[in-house]
């Protein structure tokens, strides 16, 4: 309800962002609650443009929480503090009695600094390229996968991963124009969103979204498309269009970004609506996410 | 677990907090959840010196939750904001299933601006004397009394409420060395604790605290110590010996601060512990709070 568009508020030179974490199971393929609190609040500080800092931690605990566990998140949610130099410096702990959580609630909210310019939506403007930093739909499907017990013959991890390196390529190439983490809604909502927004038309190509084929085929069987599967170490970077390989090409450089693909562009055409150009050259229209998004995937 | 004694992080100018509520029920007389999250996260940064800037408001809520509580709770909200000048800039809201919580968690994070010297618990020294800015205990008892369905025949309401003014003027002051809103643990846990913390003694003047009668009356129903029971509308302050009377006038001008006594001071005497002098001039220890707190008043 009170979430804006832009995931950060920036205050003059401070950028300020905050996310409560209910995910279900706490601990899934690739990481777990604490490991997801810190780097979703550091990728939405990156994604305004900003320099993480500073992030609070604050845990509500059922009664009888194994200590192992919360021991477990806390490892997790300072190691990956560590990695990407930003400090954990205020928290808070609340218990309530078994049955009224599940486990653990964890809420980070977070600081950066502005150095630059910062990005906004109202920098978008027609010709700018789409780039997506990698494949898509793997958190959301490998927590619904893992929820639903399924015995899976795959390697699928969730992607949730803080994206530091990727965050500094695209401050320092002073040619992007906004970001966004394609979390809830997944690239296919926070497309929908941002034409909307923007008031702008927005195309991607069907051929050109990284997909893994795990994901394709769990997608399959689960009846989730992909495209409104959620992501928790992805951006989408609106940039200027004649610059649009070189940062492609610095951004492959990074680990988390050797994935990554330029998947489509602002244009004049359709205004406030986001077109999937399929790989025959129909066209779909990519809508908002429809119904009830999954509940508690972050 | 991550709290530390003083509850804002100051990272040079700014100063950074969070806390979560859970409180049980979340309408009480003289406030609800969310009044008492923005509150709580105001006093907590006045109470490190600063000037309240920016909150965040994040909300998890149960599925079915009535629309219009929300709305009260929200509207409680924005009106403590509006009133201490503050800005909610960000937010999140995640819904989990029916039946995972009790109708509604909400997190306030907070930064304030340090314009001048920050208060800090390394600046007590002996001699300092000891306000507390009014009649103490109101919020725990108010809370548990409404929890148990007594049917008290006062006016007890919480204390629940922002106190802008006092902290301007402890602020301008220019001799408080140290600040705290006694919450959880009440004011002799709180003493106790800033007893250790700082390893000078504490002495209080049991006659010289101030609490209502009705309090009195409801904590000896409820065999609870006002000591110990929670306020959300109070600083104690450590201030400079021969400033103490000076501040003290200056607080009782302000509506929240018109109760407010000097109840004590900082010895050299018996360092770590705090006592409290009581009216027959015999000494007891103030003591961290016995055993476990009771759950689920903030």
């Amino acid at each position: 309800m009170l979430r804006k568009l832009e995931d950060s508020a920036v205050l003059e030179k401070l950028a300020f962002t905050t996310d409560s974490y209910v995910i279900k199971p706490i601990f899934f393929p690739g990481g777990n609650i604490g490991k997801l609190a810190v780097t979703g609040t550091i990728n939405d500080l990156l994604a305004s443009g900003a320099v993480p800092k500073y992030l609070s931690l604050s845990l509500i605990i059922e009664e009888g929480f194994e200590f192992e566990k919360l021991e477990k998140v806390l490892e997790s949610a300072r190691t990956e503090a560590n990695l990407a130099s930003v400090e954990i410096v205020t928290g808070d702990t609340k218990v309530v009695g078994h049955g009224e959580l599940d486990e653990i609630f964890v809420n980070t909210a977070g600081i950066g600094i502005i150095e630059g310019e910062s990005f906004s939506i109202s920098k978008i403007k027609p010709g700018d390229k789409i780039i997506v930093t990698g494949t898509i739909g793997e958190h959301g499907l490998c927590v619904l996968a893992t929820r639903k017990g399924l015995e899976l013959d795959t390697n699928l991890v969730s992607d949730c991963a803080a994206l530091t390196g990727v965050g500094k390529i695209a401050r320092e190439s002073n040619c992007v124009h906004y970001m966004r983490d394609p979390t809830r809604g997944g690239l296919g909502g926070i497309l929908a969103e941002i034409a909307i927004e923007s008031n702008f038309g927005i195309e991607i190509y069907e051929e050109k979204i990284p997909i893994k084929e795990e994901v394709r085929g769990i997608a399959e069987i689960l009846g989730i498309d992909p495209l409104y599967s959620a992501n928790e170490g992805k951006f989408v970077i609106f940039v200027e269009n004649n610059k649009a390989e070189t940062l492609l090409e610095k951004i492959k450089t990074d680990r988390y970004g050797k994935d990554a693909e330029i998947i489509g562009e602002v244009v004049h055409d359709h205004p406030g609506k986001c077109l999937l150009i399929t790989r025959i050259g129909g066209k779909r229209l990519v809508d908002l996410p429809p119904g009830e998004l999954l509940p508690r995937i972050c």
